[in-house]
């Protein structure tokens, strides 16, 4: 396929209805079923440009985005999902069906603040039904889907989930297919087999889909492979059963597919999914078979666009990049490296200082900057795929031998794994380390991907210790600790650079980690900002504009928690001590986090909590866009923290 | 089997050794594989004897427990489990495996505070690896297991996980065989069919097992299908590769089993599971096998005893039950009914009142008392096994096609939907009711089985609104209101009586239930309890205790908080209004509960939380015993509530 050409952003709606008349023409979907062939192959190039201009210019999901381009076409041909149901799993490969259904216009602000999401989002149209993100629900909720549609008398809706061969291992699509295939509910799942996760695929089912695509009738053998069972002859004397039990195994053998057929799901492909007429011949196939059927599409994930092909690993959330060359566009840097990269060094230096040490990762290669450990350490090195509780039940095991697992996921995604973390490990009290990344706001992802619970849910747990580190030191320091601990520790940090004490120009040198000890960093007279991880680096900004303010200047302390649980009784105490105002300061949800186990240890010391503020998250879910204008927003940036210490200030002499 | 007689517990060490000569002269499993057939099969008589006698005293797990009794003894004489590793999923069906491993002794004080638990429990044996109760993660324990065993050097150390066909549904076993397939690590996983979850097994995973077990391996005609097949010529002109994809597909279709080989997990069975010998020769076939190998088992639950295999639903947990006839034993009725019994009429009532409604259970159907909504609404009935992730996301498409589901799963094994509460659930703001039973302390399955973290996970949660009834009528009032409220709800009550307001002498008329509004019971002019649910019961007998006590009266008021969620903060600001102290009272743990939410509000109405004293559960896992006595052991019962008035009553002069 010949792509279009395109030197700048569009930036007019003019220019761009010029450059993409098909897109910028689609109120919604529907004209897709009348197009030609030809139409629909300019269709899938407008596409594809809209995709190369618009993702040169900033991060976004772009290498999948390309893979699906015929896919979304199809589908939208062969169905009408103003009324029928069409699932994404996982959703980062959204943007042609966004682009399709009429927000070809909105498209360009896609992941900026106020913007479109990257993700389905039900608020933006009638053809996103759920908001997803996390990976392998589609199939569940189509299930759900098409019961009720039934239960409704609405038969005729039709549902379709597509999911990723990444996505396919989730336990829950597992459940999903065994509830399906009992219910008989005809629906189709679409595999979009672009063997890729977000890094290359791992796994059992993974090997068991390159079987299948080397398959005879993907191979073009089909008929001949038929002509040939006709000339099987069956003879001898075998009963009845065992004639057919034959038959079967001879089918199972040629399909291929069984692992679906074995749970009542009819197995069809794979096909080819970049030929749009072909996709619609077997989906229109799909849709009138009765039951649930797995239709295998084999897509190619960068499809359209060279170095996206060549590197899908690079060109699944790559920077923005030349779009002639493939090569990224340097940006300022902010300087300071990402607290992911202090993580992924504090690993690999314990695992080289330590045999016992293993790393555990779901999927999160890629994103956690694990490559080089990988690497070095192959033996240790663990990825189970999109498989976050089996991840962790797993770590358990191998700490049972002995081992000191490290278990590397993000926030947001380790809530696939609670009940392990219950009962496989804190129930246990086994020492795991979790390393828990993106951990607060995840910026352009948005509400699927922010990681603002954990610290909520983990202190729930007996046995577990809970910190968080506040400058890129601390990351190595806790890991350290983390592995000396004998019961069970986690870690958390944001997708954010970690600040380095010295650059500021503070002559602190790190306390040692002592669990339940936090840290003064700075003194003041007028009350204390106790600073839970990162956010300690708006906590030090704050107390300088405090003490330089020329007007209402006050003198703040900066206290880093350290840790969450167990919580510094004697640091509560000290801070309250004297009738000054303390803020507590989290990038989580204000329920139930830091603040709440701040409150609970000065209650139990039947401390007066008046003076205490606690600055966290809103308890909503907070849309995409910068993490610091979405903190601004929040209001936990360094001008309004400051305005909130004012404000305690000025309490303090009211009680 | 011929069954021991029995008449009476054993009661003293000698009475027992001399009827149950082999348990008792165990002090390990070593002994198990130097004895004769004739005495394992003794040894089997002697363990089913035990089993009848224990279980017709009191409820405890019990068919599951006689299913395996062949089965563990044929593992223990094939591995030993001092060094071999040995996983039981779910671990209700222990109870054999601690007979033949030195625990003969201490067994009938099995499940009561004190003696043995009724799961796996590494603090009473080195045979004991994991303390499991909730399903699904043996294999994914043993994965990690095998695979530190070998980083190790530990190389002979064999791995084996025993999984029910009920548990095998599970998500991350999916997830687990997904990864050994690629580990291709040398272990055993016996699945242990004995066709049933704890209500006969549902899904399509369900019916492929029946079909396996119709496989003529299994019926005796092996040898006869494996002379057909060598009779079966292939001619015509073939390439290689057909007639290999050929060989493969015959296989499949005699061998079975293909769901697991397609995995590269290798196939055995399906073999009699009561038969020592066979399972003998069986698993030390597997044991030697290179890679995974799943050995298909079949055993009856109940076997053994009579009333117990013609009725494996009933006998799974039954009431204490006369040995010889299987009748139950009447036992004292508290008086009032359960709020399980409660939350079922409720159900009943409002899908009778609207067809929107339907109830999705996960395998909970006989423990949420739902067979007569099973018998009544069949087609809006659904139970979709041992699988809560997909039954949530199940539920929440049921919500987006207009229906009102209602999931009805257990506090602890609602931590395994955690992730689809927050995405499928709460981020798309779908009005799903989950009714969450046994929320609160479950007596005698202890930890794994309390569940005693869900106000804390949940509440973190935008759009989530939590409830607890705190008596019998307002479990009614609470689903009513939950069904018409247009966003996610919670309500959660314990295994426990519902009391009813007028038996205890109240003229109480409820008020009807407002988002946010909690109900005054009692009025009190020296300080507040605040009940969060269930405990309304011991607050109103605390309250009681104190006005008539001849010493140290105090009039204490009662509140019924019902909402956690949001919580009432005219409330929390009028209990705090006069100078009185409050008590917060929760059966759940006190880091992040209502106690908490609690603060919070107070924290932020910037009143003076001195006079709070937050009652709940402690930081621990709590374990197995009567849930009145674990209460009272965690300073929950009313005389200790008392106590804490009385204290808290001494400080309010103290501020």
């Amino acid at each position: 396929m010949e792509r279009l050409l395109a030197d700048t952003m569009m930036n007019t709606p003019e220019k761009a209805a010029a450059k993409h008349p098909l897109l910028a023409s689609l109120a919604d979907a529907t004209p897709l079923r009348r197009m030609s062939r030809d139409e629909l192959a300019c269709l899938a190039a407008e596409t594809r440009d809209v995709l190369c201009n618009l993702l040169a210019t900033r991060t976004a999901h772009f290498a999948s985005n390309l893979g699906v381009v015929e896919l979304c076409i199809a589908l939208h041909c062969e169905f009408d999902f103003r009324t029928d149901r069409l699932i994404w799993d996982t959703g980062h490969q959204i943007y042609p069906h966004k682009l399709v259904t009429g927000r070809y216009h909105q498209f360009p602000a896609i992941r900026t603040q106020g913007g479109l999401m990257g993700y389905p989002n039900p608020h933006e149209s009638v053809y996103d039904l759920f908001m997803t993100g996390h990976a392998g629900a589609s199939v569940s909720t189509a299930v759900g889907l098409r019961s009720g549609d039934v239960l409704n008398g609405n038969e005729k809706r039709r549902t379709v989930a597509v999911i990723g061969d990444g996505a396919f291992p989730c336990g829950m699509v597992f459940e999903a297919m065994n509830n399906a295939g009992e219910l008989e509910e005809d629906m189709t799942i679409v595999l979009n087999d672009n063997k890729m996760s977000i890094c290359p695929r791992v796994g059992a089912v993974a090997t068991y889909l390159d079987r299948l695509r080397s398959n005879p009738y993907y191979t073009g053998l089909k008929t001949e492979v038929i002509r040939l069972l006709d000339r099987v002859p069956m003879f001898g004397d075998p009963t009845e059963r065992l004639l057919a039990q034959m038959k079967e195994g001879v089918k199972a053998g040629l399909l291929g597919g069984m692992l679906f057929e074995e749970l009542g799901i009819r197995y069809v492909g794979p096909i080819d999914g970049h030929d749009v007429a072909l996709m619609r011949k077997y989906l229109a196939m799909a849709r009138e078979m009765k039951g649930p059927v797995l239709l295998h599409v084999v897509t190619e994930k960068g499809h359209g666009y060279k170095p996206a092909a060549e590197d899908p690993v690079f060109f699944h959330t790559p920077p923005a990049f030349q779009e002639e060359t493939g090569k990224p566009i340097a940006t300022a840097s902010s300087g300071c490296p990402p607290f992911t990269l202090h993580a992924r060094n504090a690993i690999s230096r314990a695992m080289a200082e330590d045999e016992r040490v293993t790393i555990i990762t779901a999927a999160m290669c890629q994103g956690n900057k694990l490559e080089p450990v990988r690497e070095q350490f192959p033996d240790r090195f663990f990825d189970v795929g999109i498989c976050e509780s089996h991840a962790v039940a797993f770590a358990a095991g191998q700490c049972k031998t002995g081992l000191r697992p490290i278990v590397d996921i993000y926030s947001t995604f380790l809530q696939r794994s609670y009940d392990q973390i219950f009962q496989e490990v804190a129930l246990q009290d086994l020492p795991v380390v979790f390393m828990i990344d993106r951990a607060g706001l995840t910026g352009p992802d948005g509400p699927t991907h922010h990681g603002v619970y954990d610290l909520g849910y983990l202190r729930l747990f007996p046995n577990m210790v809970v910190m968080a580190p506040g400058y890129a030191a601390e990351v190595d320091m806790m890991l350290c600790k983390g592995l000396t601990h004998e019961h069970p520790v986690a870690i958390r940090y944001p997708k954010a650079s970690a600040i380095e004490l010295e650059s500021l120009g503070l002559n602190h040198s790190p306390a040692p980690i002592e669990i339940g000890k936090s840290e003064r960093i700075r003194e003041g007279r007028d009350g204390t900002i106790v600073a839970c991880g990162a956010m300690l680096d708006q906590a030090l900004a704050t107390a300088e504009l405090l003490s330089s303010a020329t007007e209402h200047s006050l003198n703040v302390g900066v206290v880093n928690a350290r840790f969450v649980k167990p919580i510094d009784h004697a640091m509560v105490r000290e801070t309250m001590s004297e009738g000054k105002f303390v803020i507590t300061l989290e990038e989580h949800t204000k329920v139930g986090g830091f603040g709440s186990a701040f409150l609970e240890s000065a209650v139990q010391q039947r401390l007066d909590t008046r003076l205490i503020h606690l600055l966290g998250l809103s308890d909503t879910f907070i849309d995409h866009g910068d993490r610091h204008e979405l903190l601004a927003q929040q209001g936990l940036g360094a001008e309004q923290i400051a305005q909130t210490c004012r404000e305690a200030s000025s309490l303090v002499n009211a009680f």
